[in-house]
């Protein structure tokens, strides 16, 4: 990756706080472009994957779950962590069977995106899956969720009332309007 | 907030491990539904805003800056983290000044949304800004950023090639082509 003398920043130091089962925590000390330095506080996460799962008649396959780090619950595309060594793709089939049951016939990649990028290295991948069949779901022995089907006009408002609330989430509401503005499902 | 019983995870203990300038890091040890328990690691952080600026000839104002946890250079909305007590509007108005020069007659708030709710509880308020004036950037003394301006389809085109690639931004080029199929800017 190239890198652009006037905005890099160079490693100096680097100091691990924290090993944990799903994230790392370390305290880098950086060279700035301006020749002073500054700590960087980097979160390293092994990625991720979330499905945006539509069914034949248009809806939505969601999970209402709660979430520890936000103490609520709120609505969101099924997602999870990559195993190490796991491809994408994998994880999506993987996950959008665990959590909600159903299995795709068509798995189309959208995007891939950093979450957070100020201070973490999660990357997310989003998948649209189609041509669904419904399963029996395999949660994780330590994972709860409810499965609910949704309108786009039912997640738009979940939108604004505040119960779709994640960045992935979001991501697949505005690409599903437009799908759907270019006469797509 | 209501809390689901069979989705709810009861706090047992909270252990900090770390708390820094942008995070804080803690290991909760959490009573499950099933009655087992088990360990999550959370990452608190302030909350952070995010501009899509749209010029009136229709370009995206966009930063590239240097993202030491990625190791590389991305292309993204001006964003920064809220200031203690600070409103997500102020916060806004300052940081796109901040890192672009620009000033807007006009915000509206799009979404705010979970970055990464699985680990974090930062909180991302995204706005429109419309209504440009040029002014000089300010940047903080640890902050070094290029501005770029950009069309739709050279904003879509850097999505493609990898060099947009956040959440914040990803979010705002499927809003801004959801906009501009329903006839905006």
């Amino acid at each position: 990756m190239k890198h652009t003398e006037h905005l890099y920043e160079k490693t100096i130091s680097s100091q691990t706080i924290y090993e944990g089962k799903v994230v790392k925590l370390k305290v880098d000390e950086v060279l700035l472009p301006n020749g002073k330095t500054a700590k960087r506080e980097i979160v390293n996460h092994q990625g991720a994957v979330a499905v945006m799962a539509l069914t034949d008649e248009g809806k939505l396959i969601a999970v209402r779950q709660f979430r520890k780090p936000l103490e609520r619950e709120i609505v969101e595309l099924p997602a999870g962590k990559l195993e190490p060594g796991e491809e994408p793709l994998a994880c999506a089939i993987r996950e959008l069977k665990e959590e909600t049951g159903y299995e795709a016939e068509s798995f189309t990649h959208l995007s891939s995106f950093y979450t957070s990028p100020g201070f973490a290295d999660e990357l997310l991948h989003l998948y649209l899956a189609t041509g669904l069949r419904k399963g029996e779901a395999q949660l994780d022995e330590d994972e709860f969720v409810d499965v609910v089907e949704l309108t786009l006009e039912e997640a738009q408002e979940l939108h604004r009332l505040g119960e779709i609330r994640d960045a992935k989430t979001v991501v697949a509401l505005y690409a599903w309007e437009s799908r759907k503005l270019h006469g797509q499902k």
